[in-house]
């Protein structure tokens, strides 16, 4: 099968299955079973082989994501900088509010999109290394979060303006639900569960579609709060009676390109994870896939 | 392997690869000499075979996704028809307008989101019928977009409102064009290249998941549009005069609860998709997979 064109590298299911149909004659059931881990299993694939294509394809998926990620990052700092007067902590609420997009377009979607793609598209080297690399971005994101949360929350306090009130906030508060239960679940499942590496193998690889699915869901949920945020601050803006009418235009267009970023990058996200381009080096470790 | 709890069906990618492991030894690539289209091939595997639990599961997906997609629809209906002064073609810009919201989210939301997870979830019937009902689901979808479109926008020209001016707008107008481009791709790579389904094989297969992950992007992205609209007509009925406050708070609630139904509309989606759950009546139409 000429799996290039279509996913260079077999996908979790595919390389389980293969596992399986390793196992020693008599097994009934190869998942019960998993390989002994002293047992070192190369994939040596022949159609894991890249053509120019895939090669193009995957380069661009890296390329065009890594500007994406960045670039949604500059342009809110951007905006905040020379529009919204910068930021600072607890001088005025005005500008403590300001930190609360930055750091959240960072946690939520800079440092969570980095640690998806990194998972779905470095497998060139051993996979333990690649799931700490994905569990260590997704821990970074974790302060930037709590802090855009406490800097929104501190400064609706100092502005006697009501919490929790509008369809933003509800999203977000959704969205930092499922992010803390998928961290926990990940932790577990994919690292604290390696520990008796044989009699979790089943559990793992149930986890595997439903961490994956859910992680997806919750990237797309961060960028529908993100985008809705943005709304609503823009609405704000056209009240406002000290800004002229040519920044109030400006900063629509500002906002509004932070928003078409944000839906590419969803849309980038979406087709690398699910396409499965990963650097096919011929030899995949496949016992560590879980 | 016990892929029960992991994915009853097998994956496109695995059928796939099941197809070239039982083609002819001899043969360099199974997916350029596809099987050919008048052997019968049914896989009847035992780990198929559907526990209780996935029963349980597939059920709650089924009914849960059912409710959501309906009812997101209601709710909209009953915003519009009690809060919004209910809809009217031409006599009243306004009442045009509110028709808006109804067809995009019928399109959109209930009928594309049904035509997903049918394609996804019913696999007890022939695969070519599903496709079938698919494709119905989004031609149906396509009449109430375009009313929809037609609706605000004559809606503003009536209102001399600016067209294309809001973020809501843009990301509208990328969710139209990816839909149309999904649509059409979709009915040649799978219905029209069928005509001449062995030359067309290799092609078809590595549009899967192309077409896969740009619809599940598609879908997210309409989900985000609609929840930015609502944000939009939340802010403008803010600043009318002529609702009470009572009712301001009740639209402000029900507008809310909209948009949390779409964004759980978005993880139950993902989740049934990526779990690829079916019906795993045992016997699967292998051959007719693409």
């Amino acid at each position: 099968m000429d799996t290039n064109s279509v996913s260079p590298l077999p996908p979790m299911e595919e390389a389980m299955d293969r596992i399986s149909e390793k196992s020693p004659p008599g097994t009934p059931n190869g998942i019960e079973m998993p390989p002994p881990p002293d047992e070192k299993r190369y994939e040596e694939d022949p159609d894991n082989a890249w053509n120019c294509c895939s090669w193009c394809e995957y380069l661009l998926i890296v390329i065009l994501s890594t500007i994406l990620l960045v670039g949604v990052l500059v342009l809110t700092l951007f905006w905040v900088m020379f529009y919204r007067d910068g930021f600072a902590w607890s001088e005025s609420p005005k500008q403590q509010f300001n930190l609360h997009p930055i750091l959240m377009i960072a946690g939520f979607v800079t440092l969570s999109g980095f640690s998806i793609l990194i998972y779905r598209l470095c497998r060139c080297v051993k996979h333990i290394y690649v799931k700490l690399i994905h569990m260590f971005f997704h821990a970074v994101a974790i302060p930037c979060i709590a802090l855009g949360f406490l800097s929104v929350f501190d400064s609706h306090e100092a502005l006697q303006k009501v919490n929790f009130y509008s369809l933003h906030s509800w999203l977000g508060l959704v969205t930092m639900g499922m992010f803390v239960l998928q961290f926990v679940i990940g932790f577990f499942s994919f690292l604290v569960m390696l520990c008796c590496e044989n009699k979790t193998y089943s559990c793992r690889s149930a986890m595997v579609p439903i961490h994956a699915s859910l992680g997806l869901a919750n990237f797309w949920l961060a960028i529908a709060t993100s985008v809705t945020g943005l709304i609503e601050k823009e609405r704000e803006t056209v009240n406002e009676t000290n800004v002229s009418q040519e920044n109030k235009l400006i900063e629509h267009y500002i906002t509004s390109a932070i928003g078409i970023t944000l839906i590419f990058i969803g849309i980038i996200v979406t087709f690398a994870v699910r396409r499965s381009n990963a650097p096919a080096s011929a030899k995949v470790y496949v016992t560590e896939r879980i």
